[in-house]
């Protein structure tokens, strides 16, 4: 029988995080102080738990994966599995070129973000924590967050960019069952937020806002701490769970990738499936290539500049060494909007100076992802987010691409998310453009 | 470590379905022809796929499962696990009942309606027939038919009711993506729809009149099969595939369930889980009770009779021995409507006749069923389908009742399908009550 789907079984599942710091060509750039206000390291350490800081700073190659968080994984479903994705590649016409993906959609939220976020509650917990914090955009990270606190029995607190926040109905709802207090921000609930109210009371808010109330309501409450689900150097190690299943599903498979593909905004879903494949090229155990699939809105790793930068906004971040935009930059919304971030983690960074990943952008009015992601839906049958969808139309490229040129290519795409609940943005360009 | 997940490898995907038919206390009452009209035998037989006819009909317990379908399966993401609700069982503080639950809220369209689509869409395909026609209420299968449509490249056509069709925008927008041609219904596409709208341009429709318009398409339109998501023998068969898993699974597990529970509206998903394990129990291999979980306002298993009733309001289908409310009977609109159903399976309808199924109701408001998927979701992660919840509802009322009796009881629920649609349903009973 011709099977499609590489499955692990729970007992394969992966017992240690890759972290790939130790495997770099030169030393990670480490964070730095900026030349004015307050230390921004010492707020980090504050706001954050103390295993995540520790995990943030380690050069150790494996790092552990305690028994309670591996329980925690199988609760969410992993392994996910790999799959050949034999009828898109017949529908592209393709003979020499294999496809694959691997199945991050099955997440109980939706996307890849619970890797991290049960994890980070995890020791929340263990530190005797009883809030997270947090800030979201386009609203994965802040679902993955309510899931991974409710599941350890801890409250959360989502400060929401009130733009997307009034829009997005069915996801709030998600978050509210899950027990989060979900805020509109600006909100009422701090400082920060009660001031910009006061001068304009219908402040549509932004990432930056959410972001500094997030802080104050963690600096202003005992007992919480402040979550982040991407950029990160620990956010990435605990994503390094996807491409380790990647690595023994592949054996399992008995193939071999040569090209992996994941979409990129600050690039934890692109670090999760990239570092372990990455380490082992650096290893020179095996050749692969990496390709970030960019919007043209936020083409951190085309266009920015290799330079220390905030990570934020709202300057509260340590400078970090990461292709950037620069942190003001005002990016335009667009229907995958977990990818308008104006750098790249200092973990992508790197390599991308060293020239290990490379980085392609689409055009903002996403017309060609849109049709990618259909063609998927088509083929495969799954639904997929606009996000992951940045990463089969690039992958979709690339294996036309080998086609025409006579090369024999194994292509391997991350799908971060499914897109149950992005149909009203299937529905505006698909069926109405 | 503490395993939840029971697994099945895809080579150990079950190669046959069963059929419960030989094993059943008494021969099944044959449909039979009503006193007025054409004959609906014909008319079935003729709207119908010859194999879906023949297996309808079969008296064999083992039908292989072609290797093309069972590779549909795979693609599918079949086998599907099984749960051990552990965290569930805490919250409820369960001593000496343990709880499961099968996963088909999995799979790519969200319910378990794709086990039979798949099936449909592929003997219409060998049999050379080019559009699969329905009609659908809730919209679940709409979307799975669309789905295998699309996956054997045949078109789709589905009509549905237009009250629904109206506000289900996501649904509709998903059925459209997978190429499915989707009318509301009355529509101008059939005579039927035709003299309904000229009478009432703005008529709300119902499910008799869209499986009306379904059928006068079939008829008029050659290379067309008509498909049915439920009730039939031949649907309840190709479901089998989800019990046949689950006793694998339990295998693996080493435990044995006393309860099998599903949510049962026409029987398709109820009938799936429970008939492997009733044809077990009927041949003494085994001792199960089994649950099905009702609507107040569909409460055909526990106030219906044991008669011959049309399976549809039209009339177009033979007379079949069921437990009936009446098949012109009106039922009040719910948030799980695909529990709307007039009767029980004939094969579901036999096993209550001899006592081997037993039902419950829950009332209209659905009060208690959202509480129960709330709590299922804050303990076990998954946000699941308000028709499955009426199983998770009668699951936890029964372990709670044993447990008061001090009885040790292992119960497995049935999640035909995941919430991702619905939760505009859970905003109004949990956010807004």
């Amino acid at each position: 029988m011709d099977k499609n789907q590489f499955q692990l079984s729970v007992d394969e599942l992966p017992t240690k995080w890759y972290n790939i710091i130790p495997d770099l060509p030169e030393p990670l750039p480490p964070p730095k102080e900026p030349e004015t206000g307050p230390s921004r390291m010492e707020y980090l350490a504050k706001t954050m738990t103390g295993e995540c800081l520790k995990q943030e700073m380690s050069t150790e190659k494996w790092i552990p994966i305690p028994e309670e968080i591996r329980e925690l994984y199988i609760q969410a479903g992993r392994p996910r599995p790999l799959y050949r994705a034999k009828r898109l590649e017949k529908k592209l016409g393709l003979k020499k070129v294999r496809l694959y993906y691997k199945r991050e959609d099955l997440s109980p939220t939706g996307s890849h973000k619970v890797n991290t976020a049960l994890v980070q509650a995890y020791y929340a917990a263990k530190e005797g924590k009883d809030t997270l914090v947090t800030e979201t955009g386009a609203g994965q990270w802040g679902s993955a967050l309510s899931y991974a606190a409710k599941l350890m029995d801890l409250n959360c607190v989502v400060f929401w960019v009130k733009s997307v926040y009034d829009w997005k109905v069915d996801r709030r709802t998600l978050m509210k069952l899950l027990g989060a207090k979900v805020y509109s921000s600006p909100s009422k609930e701090t400082k920060t937020g009660r001031e910009i109210l006061a001068k304009n009371p219908t402040d549509p808010g932004s990432l930056g806002i959410a972001v500094s109330e997030g802080l104050e309501y963690t600096d202003t409450h005992e007992g919480s701490v402040y979550c982040l689900g991407s950029v990160l150097n620990h956010v990435l190690l605990h994503q390094s769970i996807i491409g380790l299943e990647t690595i023994k599903q592949f054996e399992i498979a008995e193939d071999k990738p040569d090209l992996i593909v994941g979409c990129l905004g600050g690039g934890s879903n692109f670090g999760g499936i990239a570092l372990p494949f990455a380490g082992e090229v650096l290893n020179k155990k095996r050749e692969c290539e990496f390709l970030a699939s960019q919007s043209e809105v936020a083409p951190n790793l085309t266009k920015g500049e290799y330079r220390y930068d905030f990570g934020d906004v709202g300057e509260h971040t340590p400078l970090l060494k990461m292709y950037t935009l620069g942190h003001k930059t005002e990016m335009m919304p667009i229907k995958a909007d977990g990818l308008r971030y104006h750098a790249a983690a200092p973990l992508i960074s790197s390599l991308r100076h060293h020239n290990i990943v490379k980085a392609v952008t689409y055009p903002k009015d996403e017309k060609t992802i849109f049709q990618a992601a259909t063609m998927f839906l088509q083929s495969e049958g799954y639904l997929i987010a606009p996000e992951s969808s940045y990463a089969v139309r690039a992958g979709i490229d690339e294996a036309l691409k080998a086609e025409r040129a006579g090369d024999e290519k194994v292509i391997c795409m991350n799908i971060s998310g499914h897109g149950f609940l992005d149909l009203f943005a299937y529905k505006e360009k698909m069926l109405e453009a």
